[in-house]
């Protein structure tokens, strides 16, 4: 089954103490599309400019991902700017250049509309409302946030929490979420203002799932190299829902959603092994699938392989 | 098989911003005693004054803990006395008085000399090598450190890495020692510097374990409600060592290191859930047995019960 993706598209000029590269694919809907996309495809739902390179779009057709909701429009695509620090761990936003994505209103082609898992990456929230109201029965709808709409768009967020089936944030998110300080009663917080699940991503201490009577913790790939953590948490994200919507039509239960959460880690462990999407763009089916059974022989006590 | 347990034996005070609890056993030797006799006889080594309790000999024996290691001596026992932040993730040291702790030379008695597993528990890494230097022949090294003695002892501490089969040490304290800011990293690092595995604690984020061809990660116990923090990373060191030396004779490979690394974690998530060693004097070994189990069914994500 398909994934419906919606979020930011962007040109982003990278630097951290080793490398800067500039106006590289960036933005959450970027990153989770494609992430998705090693697993179902994706229609996707977003807003370029006029300087948006063509490769692209050929680059989203060569992974099955329809791009028929990418609105193209007149001036400059989404720009930003970022720099971190010496231990990849902490970033600064050098520069943010909304251009088109300021007037974004997503509108999804018909065909869309009736797509059954919903990836809302994360953008405003009342974007993230106004796509899924205009979907007709979605069965499974992620959302992922940010401390921005948290701080400065609650109450739009609130509204959207009940209408989820999982929401993704990380941990100091969680934290500013709730004011509570301990991540196991924020994520169980979390989930009585309505979503049915709630996955914590922690970076490198990997991922907590919350669901209604289950918890489910992992930890991260150990990757001794980090080359750019941007878009990791989308990655993470779209893995997830792509894993989800390419096991079809059958029952979404916890067991399914701990598979998801590691196969998104997968993905996320390998986007930060280069800049940009560069490592998404050369990844084969069969390494994900290694580094799958990895994080099954990391993290099992009791049977081995 | 028996567990040699050498550290610290102290009266701490501490603060919580709900409770305090005022000259409460505690030290690194004790609760790490503790944690091992869930799983194992215990030898233990210290020092206490002549004001510290009869009672608490008494309760050690009831564990079967030998204490005919613990010296009693003319003078006060080590206090230590602690406050903990609103968070309960920093804490600030109050006042120590080492007391009698000051001039500890620990002397094995001849019985314990053949001690086959031993747990050097967070002391200067001078006395550490001084009862390794007692023992006739360990099977299975392990030592604590902090950073205290990363930072004023280091010559004596990398004298004692390559006699280690297993050092334990927290995330700071690893990144301090390596100066490399990726725990993957730091964990291989100190590997090369002599001990065969390496385990690195990380409180709420859980444990990793490091070995020749191996690596282990696992989350923490989801505990809502924590209590004391203190002797959280002793207990965890105490009950991997004596799982370890209550399983026997048997080869110690990587498979049953983990299984360790879970007891040890399952012992730590109780220790906080009371003042001082409150917890584990009322712990139950059915209730380390659920844990346990718990630990796999939040943790695994392909064979499920």
């Amino acid at each position: 089954m398909s994934v419906l993706i919606v979020g930011s598209i962007a040109l982003d000029t990278v630097k951290t103490p080793v490398e800067e590269h500039t106006d590289q694919l960036g933005g959450s809907a970027s990153y989770a599309a494609v992430g998705a996309s090693f697993f179902s495809p994706v229609n996707l739902v977003g807003v370029v400019g006029d300087d948006f390179p063509r490769s692209e779009f050929d680059f989203w057709k060569s992974r099955h991902i329809d791009s028929s909701g990418v609105q193209q429009v007149a001036g400059k695509t989404f720009r930003w700017s970022g720099e971190y620090a010496w231990d990849l761990n902490t970033r600064e936003t050098k520069s943010i250049a909304l251009n088109v994505f300021e007037n974004f209103k997503p509108e999804l082609p018909d065909h869309f509309r009736d797509t059954e898992f919903v990836l809302l990456a994360n953008i405003a929230p009342s974007l993230q409302l106004h796509v899924l109201s205009q979907m007709r029965r979605p069965r499974f709808v992620i959302a992922d946030t940010m401390d921005l709409w948290i701080e400065t768009t609650r109450r739009d967020l609130d509204a959207l929490l009940p209408r989820l089936d999982l929401l993704i944030l990380n941990d100091s998110e969680a934290r500013q979420m709730t004011g509570d300080t301990s991540l196991i009663r924020a994520g169980r917080v979390i989930r009585r203002m309505g979503p049915r699940y709630v996955a914590v991503k922690k970076g490198e201490h990997g991922a907590l799932l919350f669901g209604p009577d289950d918890f489910f913790s992992c930890g991260a790939y150990p990757l001794e190299d980090i080359h750019d953590p941007t878009g990791a948490g989308d990655t993470f994200a779209g893995g997830l829902a792509g894993y989800l919507a390419g096991q079809g039509g059958g029952e979404i239960d916890f067991a399914l959603l701990r598979r998801a959460v590691i196969y998104g880690s997968v993905l996320a462990s390998f986007n930060v092994e280069a800049f940009s999407l560069d490592r998404l763009r050369r990844l084969a089916d069969e390494e994900i699938h290694d580094r799958y059974q990895m994080f099954r022989v990391m993290s099992q006590f009791e049977v081995l392989p």
